[in-house]
């Protein structure tokens, strides 16, 4: 939860009024999301999110942040769509931060995961990849395999603090990926953080994605498997093979895997493991004392890591090259 | 800013069938309060607050607070209004909290006070005041001069650690208002904690008051020296007399101060400077590490205590017996 920056009325309200959306009536700082500020709006025209883009995102990213959101709403995937002010623009500056508003989407991210909604993820996280497919800009991934090891290096010996053995089960880890990372996957778009979190319903149905922050070109099986990562374990980090063939299984139908990509999939799963377990490593080590914000334990991603390495195939995600044909 | 307790969907959707408000559609943390959890809905029938007290509200206390609410909005009070179940009640619990749901109010609270504000401030204290005069429950200030000697001692010996010389100043300061705390002077509800942040605005009209949780039995013009220690005094601790008048010449316009109730402002001034100075001090050097709420700064109120000290009568604050004549 987090509001880095609070804002005043009287600027606030001197913002919303190069807008055409009626005059300010509340704004509450809303207490989810860990990298921005965020504030529901309310105005003349209805109800809005506010986004104050804080230290962590850069401000050269955001075009492409913004624009990728326009151009999915624009191909009927329900996630904000950015509000243009009166000068047409969708990037503006409030208490000196870059700032934007989007459209507020009803529904509730789901704080206990079942099947139905691993199948409506993977059916989602599928169309929002083709949908994307014709998205002009481009966006490293600068979280993928390269990013990895001067993360590693920030937390060098501290790791086993967090606990034992895990600083040599990175190191061999990271050696084993920086080798064999998949070059040729189909890419694309991707959300890259498509966490439980991210993902709003309205009853069991899937209602909108939302929190693009992330989102760079890399491969699409990748951001599969930080979904398999996200969704699909328990709170004791035993695999749900359930959750994950319903993930796996809607994905498919909407957009068939190849055999490279299902080959691939026990790998991506690690990699996708160690990013997680490492930028939160990371944030664990160097928490500041008195901080706002607690960070997540790296634990949960240890032991996700642990079971991917275990794996022999993507059947044991639940998945088979078969079950596609 | 504050969510203590998560809820989930399904126990939200459920608890929200119980009343008569549509469909839940979404809610919200809101980052904002420091004692209770409070998320936005957005249901069917519009917009409400859900309010989770936590353990620092006392729950044989809530049905003075939400009946109180209840009570003033009916006499015309712009304040949140508790929403009945479909049995009748304002009270139910979730997540293992008491938990109610209130109307939810537009307006924004100010950062940057000027003196429209405090009139407007001055006139609302005063028609509470009275508005609250027939309510039939009555609650103890347990922060009243009996309770701050228990606070004191609570973080005895460690206060000269936050500024050379504190504790000396509340020793003497809590012996001295112990001796002659007044008890005679007009009372019945006070706000208690009428804050910027309790207090909405919609362009320079105040729009509505929120947040009853310290509400009290207690004297009017305690209630009015709180609002003098939190709304006329300046970033540099100075009071601001142009504020000070204003707030007080709107409230005796609409509730006449009575010659006693003058010559105990300073005095009362010194309580309220001394109850903030030592729920803060205890807050402070009693956090906890890794705590998700930073805790407010002692040396506020210990700089307004002293400046109290130093007032010789009410014409010092801006109001005289005289002005009211």
């Amino acid at each position: 939860m987090a509001v880095y920056t609070d804002v005043s009325a009287d600027e606030l309200g001197a913002f919303i009024d190069g807008y055409d959306i009626g005059k300010l009536l509340s704004y509450k700082g809303i207490a989810e999301g860990v990298e921005n500020s965020n504030f529901l709006l309310h105005t003349g025209a209805g109800h809005f999110i506010l986004t104050l883009y804080e230290k962590r995102v850069a401000e050269q990213d955001l075009p492409f942040f913004l624009g990728l959101m326009e151009h999915l709403a624009a191909r009927g995937i329900t996630c904000p769509q950015p509000v243009k002010n009166r000068r047409g623009e969708i990037l503006g500056k409030v208490a000196g931060r870059p700032a934007a508003i989007v459209t507020f989407l009803d529904g509730m991210w789901m704080r206990r995961i079942d099947a139905r909604h691993c199948q409506a993820l993977g059916e989602a996280l599928a169309k929002l990849h083709i949908a994307g497919a014709d998205f002009p800009m481009t966006r490293r991934n600068a979280l993928s395999v390269e990013g990895w090891r001067p993360l590693y290096e920030a937390c060098l010996g501290r790791a086993d603090s967090v606990h034992p053995g895990m600083s040599e089960t990175i190191e061999s880890e990271l050696i084993a990926l920086e080798q064999s990372w998949p070059r040729n996957l189909p890419s694309g778009v991707i959300h890259a953080d498509l966490f439980p979190d991210n993902v709003f319903f309205l009853g069991d149905k899937l209602s909108g994605l939302i929190d693009f922050y992330f989102a760079c070109t890399d491969m699409f099986a990748y951001d599969v498997s930080i979904c398999l990562n996200a969704w699909c374990f328990e709170a004791d980090f035993s695999y749900n093979v359930t959750k994950g063939q319903a993930l796996l299984a809607a994905y498919a139908k909407a957009r068939p895997l190849t055999d490279a990509e299902l080959d691939a999939l026990p790998l991506l799963a690690r990699g996708a493991a160690l990013r997680f377990l490492l930028t939160r490593l990371v944030d664990w080590l160097d928490r500041p004392a008195g901080a706002l914000v607690r960070p997540k334990s790296p634990q949960e991603y240890f032991r996700k890591l642990r079971f991917h390495q275990s794996v022999k195939s993507a059947a044991d995600y639940g998945i088979t090259a078969k079950a596609l044909a």
